[in-house]
């Protein structure tokens, strides 16, 4: 296939996430047109249009069914930022329309569609990657790094946590035509897993000499939204009784082929200081993000006054271990929101498509990740039963590589 | 019963840690005598009873058969600190005989023996506590008085972790006859659940008005263990290559009546700093040992800097929520081995004794707490398996009430 100078993109999903990638992300892309948008609501189709026409001087096509935007010759790629539910068929009617695809995160809803995933990419060849910016988050590359130079020897096992309080947005959800109101009434799962299990799956090379095996995953008590709500506007208000079924605390716990364990924790109802509680440990040291700390065997003591003056060492390590990718990113000058993530993973998207270069998340990854969703539901509503993660690959994970643009 | 002035103690087990606990504690109580000392090994017994005629002047009885010591009637209580193989049938044996029991921290090799301990108790009315000196942690026991004061609001999820290096003490187990190394060959599980479990069954009101319900135990590979003996030693020591089966990290989950979430670490065989990872979350606020931060909801901001500038400010609660325990304890001057905690569990267990009071940590506590490990390793045997908590109390837990001890 030819190499491709430019990119001209159709936005489908103009929530607050999808606008604000508009605005900040990719309308500040030189090689990149915004030709199409799309959203089911047309106040924010008619706001998206009118903020290319701002920025750009062209308006660009607009529909509310987003398969005029598939059907359109004016658009190569596609980027899907809508409510959870849409990412998948959307996704695969797009590769089916031979769109280069990006798709945002979110979880999946069975496993069949995973399945629906893997079959239309081989059918197709298309093009697909999930965007998952904290898979280019700065500490979690430098990690990634530092694991695949050995620093943390045989690593044992892994942990992360989606421990951010969005009391707030849940509860909004229903003025602000937010995706994740239903999804917290209805359902009781690890409903985000791939901010902390993407860069874990890298550094666990997941489908890539290693695969995840069994899942169990167990969901605490649903009180806090109803306790926010009541503290907010009362005991009347609807929100203070309105049951969810979403768990305040999700841990899920998985087994992988070559015998680590990884614990994630959905954490989204509960006020707390924000964090992906990133922890990684092996045979010859670890690193836990609430404190920062890297701890090395035979340079670290135990017990050195409670360890508090090792506490934040990370940027210790940062001029020894920094991945190339921000070393790069911060010598141009770091461009972009939630720190440079959204940055890096666009460009990511568009380097990969103009250089003709297989995504740097591709399918086999969405399914997987995605999967962990649907797995996890099926464990809570069994009570923590294990469930079996099935292979995406049929076999491939034993001869597939770990992927070496994350460290180049 | 008559109240006691004194109690007269016979001490069985004498390795690292019964001999610590004589020296450093029980011989350090004017209140206490110690009048018998066991051992399996002669030279452990000789040892004690040495250092029991140096520092009182009078040489106690001794034996390499705990039998002998129960049979005596110039021991009113002993102090069980063996082999966890041996904790409850000396337990169950010394409560038959009419003795006061105190038995140190362990987990137990089958849910019958657990039964067995509720049965004695019940059969003989004996007083029994379990030892468990992290119950009497500072940190702890302030959590404790704060979550009883509804600062976290409505608890929904804890952890913690026995997050401790002892690849050295496992290791030189053969030579140091320590029962840490036959249980690291031969069993893979939560083998040391109560540190970390105890502390948090208080805050939870374990079997008082609340109950474990659920467990799964999954285990990570066994590598760790190898990888730092053939670093110590050279490949061809014998160590480097003996499969130990004790995963290097074992994580529990365990869900209670009342809605809450546990999460447990054994984390024994890896290189890492000390911690007991202490974790309490609720719908008001939180706290994390890690990097020893309360956060309340309206008080502190999710991302103030990266959250930074509020690590360690558990120390600016301390004066308003210190427990009442630990305010006398400081005031009087805080005397003996782990920061204080030994000296409290045994100053508690003697003077429930001279007092006629009900143990801080009775047998139901004790059961409940022991049976995590074969809980533990029946649920990692079964890859994750959930498997159902037996209700040691028979009922009575939705009667008994949070023990006021603790924050009186």
């Amino acid at each position: 296939m030819r190499k491709m100078n430019r990119v001209r993109v159709g936005l489908i999903g103009i929530g607050i996430r999808g606008y604000g990638l508009l605005e900040d992300i990719i309308l500040q892309m030189e090689d990149v047109d915004v030709t199409a948008v799309c959203d089911q609501y047309e106040d924010r189709c008619i706001k998206a249009a009118d903020k290319v026409l701002e920025v750009r001087g062209t308006k660009p096509y607009w529909s509310v069914d987003y398969k005029d935007i598939l059907a359109r010759d004016d658009v190569d790629a596609v980027v899907i930022t809508g409510a959870w539910e849409c990412h998948v068929p959307i996704t695969i009617a797009a590769m089916k329309a031979g769109k280069y695809v990006g798709c945002e995160v979110g979880g999946a809803f069975s496993i069949k569609q995973c399945w629906d995933l893997v079959d239309t990419y081989q059918e197709t060849g298309a093009f697909c990657m999930m965007l998952e910016n904290c898979c280019f988050g700065r500490d979690e590359l430098m990690l990634l790094n530092m694991a695949r130079k050995g620093v943390f020897g045989e690593i044992v096992h892994c942990a992360s946590g989606y421990h951010h309080d969005l009391r707030d947005e849940v509860s909004s959800g229903r003025e602000n035509r937010h995706y994740r109101f239903c999804n917290y009434l209805y359902r009781n799962c690890e409903n985000y897993p791939t901010h902390i299990f993407g860069p874990l799956a890298e550094i666990l090379n997941i489908n890539r000499g290693n695969r995840l095996m069994t899942l169990t995953s167990v969901a605490a008590k649903s009180v806090s939204l109803n306790a926010y709500n009541k503290e907010l506007k009362g005991a009347d208000y609807d929100l203070a009784t309105m049951h969810f079924n979403q768990g305040d605390m999700v841990t899920t716990t998985m087994t992988c082929a070559n015998g680590e364990t990884i614990v994630l924790n959905l954490d989204t109802s509960l006020p707390r200081f924000s964090s992906r509680g990133l922890y990684v440990h092996g045979t010859k040291g670890m690193y836990a993000a609430d404190c920062r700390s890297i701890f090395l065997d035979g340079v670290h003591k135990e017990f050195v006054d409670d360890w508090k003056p090792q506490w934040d060492n990370l940027e210790s390590y940062r001029e020894e271990y920094e991945s190339p990718i921000w070393k790069r990113f911060t010598e141009n000058g770091v461009k972009g929101t939630h720190g440079g993530m959204d940055w890096l993973t666009f460009r990511a998207f568009f380097d990969c498509i103009e250089n003709q270069l297989p995504p740097m998340i591709d399918i086999y990854d969405m399914a997987t990740w995605m999967s962990i969703t649907t797995l996890s539901e099926e464990s809570v509503s069994l009570n923590g039963h294990p469930v079996a993660m099935p292979d995406f690959t049929n076999g491939e994970w034993m001869h597939r590589n770990p992927d070496e643009y994350w460290t180049r």
